[in-house]
C-alpha cells in the first residue's frame, strides 16, 4: 500500500514534520517486534505527541480505509505490533510520562509507553507496588501489557495486567476519546469496556492513559531453586504446594535444556546441574515477616521432598537470587539465540500440566520435533518452544503445524486455553477455531465491528483468516 | 402483555406443567426484589431445569419478541431482577447444585442458584475460601452476585466477584450455549467475553454455570470497632490506614443514625454509644498467624489514635465477631425497616470519601432530605439512604431525585461512579448520562444489540429511557 501524497499531508499537518517517517529504515525498524522473523514495515510510521493527534490520525485513518496498528516497545511474542496490512504505524513512544502517584487512594496514572520495569521502580520508591512482571519487564511498555494482557511471574499470587487496570483512557476509531470506566477498586455501572478492552491487543481503541491499582509493598521474599529427576514430578509439585495451603509469589518450571542454554547465553549465571536432573522449579514466597517466610519454605521443602529431587538451592544474598531471576527471565531470548523456533503460549488449570508436557512430548515425537518447555508453571501457564533445529524448511512449514494445533487441542482439552499472556496477535489466530466455535467467533467479530466499522484498528489479528 | 395460548404451551412443552404458572400469587411472588416497593409482575413464570430448557425458552422468545428477566434470589438493590416490561420470567431456581469443588486447581464449577453463604461455608470444609461475601450472602445467589458483581465487605483485600470468575457456561438470546473463556487464572485468547458477561444485569445472556477461582481459607483474624467523634475523621482514617503499609481484610464506616436503627432492629446486639459519637469504623485484618495480626492491629490502632476517638472495642470472641458482623449485616434492612427510602450506591477513590461524605450532607440540606450513610469504606463505596421520613409525596418525587442527580455529579466529579457492587437495573439508569458521554452509551447499546438483536433479554434496565 503506497500512501498518497494528499493523505502524506494531512497527516504530516497532524503530527508535525519532525514525527512522520516513510524511509525504508524506519518502517523496517517499526515492521518487526520480537515474534520469530517476522518483518512487515508499514507504509509510514507516525509518532503522535498525545490523544488528540491520535484521535485526529485515526479520523483520517477512518475516512480513507486505512490500516493502522498501534505500536509499543516490540517486545510481543504474538505478533500483535505487526502491520500486516501495512498502512499506518503508529508509534506510541512519545507517550511516555508517569502522570501521577496517587499515594492516598493507591493509583497510579501512566501513559503507555512507560517501560514496566521503570514504573515498577518508580512507585516501589513510595513502597508502593505494581507486581505485574512479564519477564520482558526490562523493556516492554504498559501500554503494551494492557494491550495483550500480559502476566508473568507473579502472577499466581497477584494476577496479571487485566487484576490491576482500573480505568483506561481510549481513542477510538471514530477519534473519539473516552474513559472506560472509573478510578474505584468496586464498579458496577454499565458494561465492563474496561475489560474488554483489556486484551483486546489494538483492535479495538488506542490506549493513551492507563489509571492502575497499586497495592503496599512486601519487603521481604525468600527464593528456592530445586531440581527434580523427572520433569512430570516438578508439575505434580506444583499444585501439591498450592494443596499445602501456600500461596508462592512465583513458581517457575524451567526444562534441563532450557537452563543450559541459558547458562550458555547469560554471563555469570552458573547453576551446577547433575547428570539426570530433567527440570528445576524456582520458588519464592513474599512478604512483610522474614519468620513466616522462612516456616512457610520449610513447608515447601516438606511438599518437594515427596518427589525424586536433588540437592535444594536457597539464594542467600540479594546478588544470587537476582542472577537466578536473569537467568529465568532470559530463557526465552536464550532459546531464540539456539535455533529458529516457534514459541506457543499454552495455558490449562495447574494440575493438568504434567498432562500437558507429557502430552507435548508425545506430539513432537509423532511429527518429529524436539521442544524446550518453561513457564510460569505455578498459574499453569506453559511456554512451549518448538526447535527448527535441522529439521527440513518442508517439514517446519507442513508438519510442524499440525502438531502445533494438537498440542492446542490438547490444552483445550484439559479446560485450557490458546495463551495464558502473549496474547494471539498474527502467529496464533489460525488456531482460533480450536478454542471457540464459529458462532462464538462471530460474536467477537461483531464486537469488533461495533468499535470499528471499517476494520481500521490492526487488521490482520486475531481472528482466523477466513473469518474476517 | 397477555400470554397468548399457542406461546404458552410452547412454553409449557420446554419445562413441562409443574414448572410453568400464571396465576396471580406466583407472578406478585416473583415480581418484586428488594429494591424500594417496586413490583413488576411478569406474565408468566418458568422453573427450567437446566441450560438445554433455557435455550429453547430463549428460542421461543426470540421468534416471538418476548421479554424475558432472570431471576435470582431476587435480593437485589437496583432492580435487576423486576419484570418491568412483563414477558417471561425466567427463575433459575432449579439450577441450584455446586457440580465441583476441584480441590486439586483450586475451583468451584457452580450453578447460579446457590446462596452465597452455602457456597463460601461448603468450600470452607476443605479450608478453601470464595472470600466475596455481600451482605446479603445468607439469601442472595451466586448467579446474581455475577451478574450485578458484587462486593461485600473483604472487596478491599479480595476483590469483588469479577475477580474470581474464570469461565462461564451462558444461553445467549438467539438460544446458542457457549462457555465464555477456559478454566484458567491467565487468558489472551480473543476478546473477554467473561468479563464483558459479569456485571452484565441479565441483558447479554442467561449464566447457567460459574467456575470461580477459590484461595487458600486464612484461619484467623482480628475485629476492631472504633468510634470517632467525627464521621469526616473515620472517612480520613480509612486511607490512613492504608498508607500505613495495612490491607485490612474488612473496613466498614457507618453513621451513628445506621447503627442506632441497627440495635433497635436486630435482637441481641448492643454497643453502647456515647453521646457526640458520629461514626463507626468496624476493622478486620486476616491472616494466618495471630501474632502477626496482633501487631498488624496494634498498627491500626496507632493510625486511629490521631483523629478524636473513645475507647475502641476489640472482639474477642467468636460470638462476639459475629455479633458485630450480624449488626453490619443488618443495616441495610433496619433502615428499610425504618421508612420508605432511596438507597443509592455511591463508589469514589477511598480518599474522597470525606469530600463525598460531606457533599452529600449539605445537598440533603438544600433538599431538605435526611441521609443515612454506611458502607464499605475501605473501597470508596458508601451506600446512601435518603429517608422519606415526612417527606411530602410531591418532595419526594420531584425534589428528591435532583438531590440524587446531584450526589451522582458529585461522585463522578470525584472520579468515581453511580454504583460500586449493586449495579444500574431499573432504578439507576436515568442517571447514567452522568457517568457517559451519549456516544459512550451508543457503544454499549450497540454491544447489548451484538447479543441481544430483539432486545428481548431483561429490557428496561441499565440504558436510560430515552436511549432504548
Amino acid at each position: 500500500m503506497e500512501l498518497k501524497k494528499n493523505i502524506y499531508d494531512l497527516l504530516k499537518n497532524i503530527v508535525g514534520e519532525s514525527y512522520i517517517f516513510t524511509d525504508e529504515e524506519t518502517r523496517n525498524h517499526y515492521g518487526h517486534d520480537e515474534t520469530e522473523d517476522y518483518v512487515f514495515p508499514p507504509s509510514v510510521v507516525l509518532k503522535p505527541a498525545n490523544a488528540k493527534e491520535i484521535s485526529e490520525i485515526l479520523k483520517v485513518a477512518n475516512e480513507f480505509y486505512i490500516p493502522v496498528t498501534p505500536i509499543g516497545a516490540r517486545t510481543g511474542l504474538s505478533g500483535g505490533a505487526l502491520c500486516v496490512q501495512k498502512g499506518i504505524g503508529l508509534s506510541m513512544e512519545r507517550l511516555n510520562k508517569i502522570i501521577e502517584i496517587d499515594e492516598k487512594n493507591l493509583q497510579v496514572t501512566v501513559e503507555p509507553a512507560v517501560i514496566t520495569q521503570v514504573l515498577r521502580e518508580t512507585v516501589l520508591e513510595k513502597n508502593l507496588s505494581y507486581p505485574v512482571d512479564p519477564s520482558s519487564q526490562g523493556s516492554c511498555w504498559i501500554g503494551g501489557n494492557v494491550a495483550e494482557n500480559a502476566g508473568g511471574a507473579r502472577a499466581l499470587k497477584y494476577g496479571v495486567t487485566k487484576d490491576y487496570v482500573l480505568n483506561l483512557e481510549v481513542v477510538l476509531p471514530n477519534g473519539e476519546i473516552i474513559w472506560t470506566g472509573a478510578n474505584t477498586l468496586k464498579n458496577s455501572t454499565g458494561y465492563n469496556l474496561t475489560q474488554l478492552m483489556v486484551g483486546s491487543e489494538g483492535t479495538l481503541g488506542v490506549i493513551t492513559k492507563i489509571v492502575l491499582k497499586l497495592i503496599p509493598a512486601n519487603k521481604h521474599n525468600v527464593l528456592l531453586l530445586v531440581p527434580f529427576y523427572k520433569s512430570t514430578q516438578a508439575c505434580e509439585a506444583v499444585s501439591a504446594i498450592f494443596r499445602a495451603g501456600i500461596v508462592p509469589s512465583a513458581l517457575e518450571f524451567m526444562e534441563r535444556d532450557a537452563l543450559e542454554w541459558t547458562m550458555r547465553y547469560v554471563d555469570g549465571v552458573s547453576v551446577p546441574i547433575k547428570d539426570k536432573i530433567q527440570a528445576h522449579l524456582l520458588i519464592e514466597v513474599d512478604g512483610n515477616y522474614p519468620e513466616i517466610l522462612m516456616q512457610e519454605a520449610e513447608k515447601i521443602l516438606e511438599v518437594v521432598e515427596n518427589y525424586e529431587i536433588d540437592e535444594v538451592l536457597f539464594a542467600d544474598s540479594e546478588e544470587q537470587k537476582n542472577a537466578l531471576w536473569k537467568m529465568r527471565r532470559a530463557v526465552g531470548e536464550a532459546v531464540k539465540s539456539n535455533s529458529i523456533y516457534k514459541e506457543e503460549d499454552t495455558v490449562v488449570p495447574r494440575y493438568e500440566l504434567p498432562a500437558l508436557l507429557n502430552g507435548i512430548k508425545a506430539i513432537g515425537i509423532k511429527y518429529g520435533f524436539q521442544s524446550v518447555c518453561y513457564g510460569h508453571a505455578g498459574d499453569g501457564n506453559l511456554h512451549v518452544n518448538i526447535i527448527k533445529g535441522d529439521l527440513s524448511d518442508e517439514k517446519w512449514n507442513k508438519e510442524v503445524p499440525k502438531g502445533i494445533r494438537e498440542i492446542f487441542e490438547l490444552t483445550v482439552a484439559l479446560k485450557g486455553t490458546l495463551s495464558g499472556e502473549h496474547g494471539i496477535g498474527y502467529v496464533q489466530k489460525n488456531y482460533m477455531d480450536i478454542a471457540f466455535s464459529k458462532s462464538h467467533l462471530e460474536l467477537m467479530e461483531s464486537i469488533k465491528r461495533v468499535f470499528d466499522a471499517n476494520h481500521i484498528l490492526n487488521p490482520g489479528k486475531i481472528f482466523p483468516d477466513e473469518e474476517v
